[in-house]
């Protein structure tokens, strides 16, 4: 039987554990799967396909994993910057939110993200949010695989007016999800913070995901302001303020672990926790440098994201790779930390690890799904080449991917989205924002 | 009389101080120069133009300036990461330097670069290097604008075996540069640090340049080593040391001052020395962070640098623009430092004035030269638009960058380079690297 697809002729980076790059690489795919990875100098050499694809030494690797993102806050993207935190919250975010986000918001918004990590070589994505029933239906028109949790959190939000009802909303978008919704996507949920849920929430949203046997995400240690107060209500920091509730173990994923010392990182260890970087929100919030080399060093299992759009303000993966690489090796003194090969396999393999979808992403394996993306190296920024985590890390740009796949299927070939309709999408964003904007009174005035 | 060229329904950023985003803005142009910039609803409301460019809402601004560069390093990108500094440099870059550095490869290089920074939306640079009579002729043929600085050392140098020849060659490059190189590229010579040219070379470079009325370039402060270093040979910190030599003026540009403590801020303010901040560069060497908030609020003026593309990995100032806002925000813990706005005038108006460039280019505004950039706003990651200077700095990539214009001149149209041959330029980059990589025994094996 002959494959359905055999891409060839690529320069190959599978991101398995200890793999050098393949010249004259292939990947054979049947239908969701890939079912061979090797070397071939010519086609002749390999089986026949339905459909043969030569890349012409372009760059094949696993696709790019967003582990934390809030993607309909795309339509939010540059609405407040440079401002203080409370500001920035208090009078642009949260009412914004209060005020724009419903269905159609998130359904919106989602498209817009969807767009923008396809074009950026995400293959999956955690996603949080509210009315995360429209994030869901999105990602699963994207044809994007991924997360989508839940926003859980005891203030009035978006589609959840009554705080009491947060735990039960999410659980009916659970259960709503594991019948119905396409198997690319899981539904689960994500607590906001230590500090915006109670310790009740916080153990019966934890119970609920370990019932289900399902992630539990959460923003933890984010900023010096939640550390102090976490210890101010409790004496404990965050990290074992939630261990002492029971939250903390090999499900729970833990996003920013900025400011967490080393009992702290102790415990993370200890429990297992997943952790998902996100060095640019990090530092343009001036929430601070997550002590990520340490965190790799106790063992944990880290994943890059990018976080919202307004706090970013973009969902480039390449953006979040270039900075994790670099920004320890300035804070430490030492340019040996977080080398390009380790920052791949964080937005790769270790990110599908994060996820709970170690299994079938995050490397090129015979056996697992045919998520995979072609990276253009003929450009000047790219040329020459001598390594090509280096170029990944510290030279390409989101803009570099040529083709995306998803679970067998091209979602982009040669920078065309096809499962999304980039016109009608942007045409219902523009009307979003033009409302946002009437109220917000700022430029184009 | 029409206009040559008229440039038309734009979104407009002037980055005139106090100016406001234009909608419906326009840019009319008369030779190589800019002679109206306004708004105007309809095209009947203007007067003729030879060419008419409908930008249908783009954005069109001042293009960035890249005040640090070593173009030619291009051929050495990705060759060497995540070392020790020592290791890289003694080991890699040094060797590498003297065996393949010659006139060939510095012209190979240099317009390799220039493709890179055309693509990127540079319209001037300042580059400096060895053999730099070969970048000067790669610049001019590429249509850029910027200054080119024939490297100084106390050390065997390419094309200066014998360091006592240095400022010979220096101000022979100067010369004939005055005499015949085409008018965008003035020609200069850089220092390479205070540690590796001695006292006396240091001020007869100076002497040089201040007697010519021209730009000096040096290497200060980048790393912890060079503050000891010099502090423990001259009992002074680099920027007291290099005051006590008279080098400090206006017309110094120093690349980098990371290691720069309050007294020295005093002085580099009191001399009214120009500061190039490189920040994606002093994070990958692990130098640190330079205090550019504290900087700017001593009035020092302030542009943007990659530096090479073997310590970066790249020459795209849209990563560097993201990074500046970004960097400080998180080392103060303060969002407010580094707005998206000053970040633009640094890449911009800032970055003019400090290559003595300002009063012909860094801005919009009639009487200056034509060098502007039109940037495509219709993307998913730029969809919608709230604030452009945000978008720039946080949204925003070199890829963006539609058409560029130097001088009156269109140097990329719809991203297609009309002055470099980039099929030529890649097969002689790729053989350059052919035998550089055959030598350093890497991948691909
Ligand atoms: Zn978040
Ligand atoms: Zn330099």
């Amino acid at each position: 039987m002959p494959f359905d697809h055999l891409i060839h002729q690529a320069l190959l980076l599978t991101m398995e554990p200890r793999s050098r790059p393949l010249a004259h690489g292939f990947v054979a795919i049947q239908g969701t799967e890939i079912v061979a990875v090797g070397q071939a100098e010519d086609r002749e050499n390999l089986p026949p396909a339905r459909q043969y694809w030569d890349m012409n030494g372009d760059l094949v690797m696993p696709g790019l994993i967003n582990n934390h993102c809030h993607a309909a806050m795309t339509l939010f993207r540059g609405l407040a910057d440079d401002l203080p935190l409370d500001e920035w919250l208090q009078q642009h975010i949260f009412p914004a939110e209060a005020r724009w986000v419903d269905y159609e918001f998130v359904y919106t918004g989602t498209l817009l993200a969807a767009a923008e990590l396809i074009r950026g070589g995400v293959t999956a994505v955690a996603d949080a949010y509210f009315w995360e029933t429209a994030a869901r239906q999105a990602f699963a028109e994207s044809g994007l695989r991924g997360v989508a949790a839940q926003g859980v959190i005891d203030f009035p939000a978006p589609g959840v007016p009554n705080p009491t009802d947060n735990i039960r909303v999410a659980q009916e978008f659970i259960d709503s999800g594991s019948a119905s919704s396409p198997p690319l996507i899981t539904s689960t949920l994500f607590c906001h913070s230590p500090y915006t849920c109670s310790a009740p929430t916080l153990k019966q949203a934890k119970d609920l995901t370990r019932q289900r046997g399902l992630s539990f995400f959460i923003h933890l240690a984010e900023t010096r302001w939640e550390e102090a107060q976490i210890r101010r209500q409790t004496g404990l920091s965050p990290v074992a303020y939630l261990d002492s509730l029971g939250i903390l173990d090999e499900m729970t994923v833990a996003a920013h672990a900025v400011w967490v010392d080393p009992a702290d990182q102790e415990i993370l260890a200890r429990r297992g926790v997943k952790i998902c970087h996100c060095p640019e929100c990090n530092l343009k919030l001036a929430s601070g440098v997550a002590p990520i080399p340490d965190l790799l060093a106790r063992g944990l299992v880290i994943g890059l994201g990018t976080d919202g759009a307004a706090s970013n303000n973009n969902l480039n993966i390449f953006g979040e790779m270039n900075l994790a690489a670099k920004l320890h090796k300035a804070i430490r003194l030492d340019p040996t930390v977080m080398s390009a090969r380790e920052v791949v396999e964080l937005a790769t393999s270790k990110g599908a690890q994060v996820l709970d979808l170690g299994e079938i992403t995050g490397t090129l394996t015979p056996g697992k799904c045919a998520d995979l993306i072609v990276v253009n190296l003929h450009q000047p920024h790219l040329t020459p080449l001598y390594d090509p985590y280096s170029h990944l890390v510290y030279a390409a740009a989101a803009s570099d991917v040529q083709h995306v796949m998803v679970h067998g299927r091209w979602l982009m070939l040669d920078r065309r989205l096809l499962t999304l309709d980039w016109p009608t999408i942007k045409r219902k964003a523009l009307a979003l924002a033009e409302r946002i904007n009437s109220t917000a009174a700022r430029f184009p005035a």
